[in-house]
């Protein structure tokens, strides 16, 4: 990808983060890089394949580094920690970029949302891989993996609504604090 | 408030719901109400109007129903699974209007905005008062309560994105399972 393009994927994001998807033109777009609309279609088809690209480099970027988490040859409850504080800190770290993927993708057209549905459905199942492995080598208690996933996510997602740079605690330490709570909740 | 106003009130959380506040105009409102645009605006001001209402309408029910459980005489414990399973049950029961106060909200006038982000800072607060109150009465670990209050808050806000009417488990056993995860991360 082109310098340029990634210029102007990081006015988008700007700009979708601030104004949101919809409230936010080509016009605006090719402003904050400073082309013409006219140029700026040389290196985009339309507002919705940026959105598109966006949001599929985000959430592939959190299944990624969740795979990676998975491989790693230690217990159930050490991968959940190192899941959860790596979940945390990514979404602190990419403020605006998480903030569109989990707030505008519902504004991608049917056929592009469904594969960001379809990866974040993935990410779910990873997660829910972790607790399953941690119910099997007996330090979790056995429970409804997706669930428990679903509300380790939610407490993680909801990150990008209240998270301030510059705040009390890092985001490693949040992540850290989270950790423990769920760690907690579940063990055997 | 009269019924032509509440119809409304329908109308629009249902629009704001399935195509967001920015993509519907007056005129959808007006539409999938059966009146004219201009018959419309003896009912209401502006969309703006509406948006706040219906946030208002749906934080405030939030901070009510809280308040009102943090009055209940029975132990921390079982009030943060009383408040806990009501917030799910609340979210699953006004799935619309809570979509539209936590994904929608955003889109208010800063002096509006400022209204609901008061009242959703006072609901935090309740929350943090139930798990300090715990604290002090020997049922839960010493922590961060508005850190704990948050990642509670994130797991149970987040199932509007998730849940399904129909699914396998009832919003009360949803609220349940998340209740006993919590108790378990924080009790002493």
């Amino acid at each position: 990808m082109s310098n340029k393009y990634e210029e102007i994927a990081q006015a988008a994001i700007k700009l979708f983060e601030q104004k949101g998807y919809h409230a936010t033109s080509v016009q605006d777009i090719a402003d904050e890089v400073g082309l013409q609309k006219g140029s700026l279609y040389h290196y985009i088809s339309s507002k919705e394949e940026l959105l598109m690209k966006i949001t599929q480099q985000s959430i592939s970027g959190f299944n990624r580094r969740l795979e990676k988490i998975i491989e790693t040859q230690v217990s159930a409850k050490d991968r959940l920690i190192l899941a959860i504080q790596n979940h945390v800190v990514s979404v602190a770290a990419n403020l605006e970029m998480t903030t569109v993927l989990l707030r505008e993708a519902l504004s991608l057209e049917p056929e592009h949302h469904t594969v960001i549905k379809n990866e974040t459905d993935r990410y779910l199942s990873l997660w829910a891989q972790i607790i399953d492995e941690g119910v099997k080598a007996g330090e979790f208690k056995p429970g409804n993996s997706r669930l428990i996933a679903l509300a380790i996510l939610g407490s993680c997602n909801w990150v990008y609504r209240w998270y301030q740079e510059g705040g009390k605690l890092t985001p490693e330490e949040i992540g850290s604090y989270f950790a423990h709570i769920f760690i907690d909740g579940i063990k055997k």
